[in-house]
């Protein structure tokens, strides 16, 4: 692999956001944190790994609940300091047992919520 | 208005991600950062208003550029750390000109660049 992922501009804490677009739907539908190795692993294995920051392990999504994320396109920004990874997604991606973490809509000034958890 | 943007949780700086996106083709268009104000400005123009960490300052998109965002629905994440909008974008959303800010993939190990600059 020629990409170096350290050509990637990270935070202060050495982490990137990246956020999951379900590659079909195109629903966004979570964002969470990757350091280097993080992407390494997500372009080496072809799924996505996260970087836990409240675990601070590496969290390849969907290890524990099966809700895995096939890597289907990954994409950095013009600043190089955003990632976008579009995914096949099994299941639910949010730890809710939603479809997607963006579940709330702020509409005239109220919170909805837009979607139940899944079955 | 009754929701409170300073129910949401912030980084220590104080600010929260945006994440862009096309209402209509659902393209996901960028990411940036929002504070407590900013999040209020949105809210309540319907333009979306970021916080611009190199100029310190408020951020309405396209008021220079012309490339406004009109929001059509404002999402708060499951950990009420994240935010999606999605927008009617007027002309490019990317500084360099295109459509959107995520036009470099990684393919095969290499930088793929998937679009040009608008004319």
């Amino acid at each position: 692999m020629t990409f170096d992922p350290s050509t990637l501009t990270y935070n202060e804490a050495g982490l990137i956001p990246a956020i999951a677009q379900d590659a079909t739907s195109g629903e966004v539908l979570m964002m969470a944190w990757m350091n280097a190795e993080a992407v390494a692993k997500t372009l080496e294995t072809g799924r996505v790994t996260y970087w836990s920051r409240s675990r601070q392990s590496f969290w390849i999504k969907g290890e524990s609940s099966g809700h895995v994320q096939e890597l289907v396109d990954f994409r950095v920004d013009c600043d190089r300091d955003c990632l976008l990874v579009t995914v096949n997604q099994t299941g639910a991606a949010c730890h809710t047992n939603r479809r997607t973490c963006f579940y709330t809509a702020v509409r005239d000034g109220t919170e909805v919520e837009l979607m139940k958890p899944m079955e």
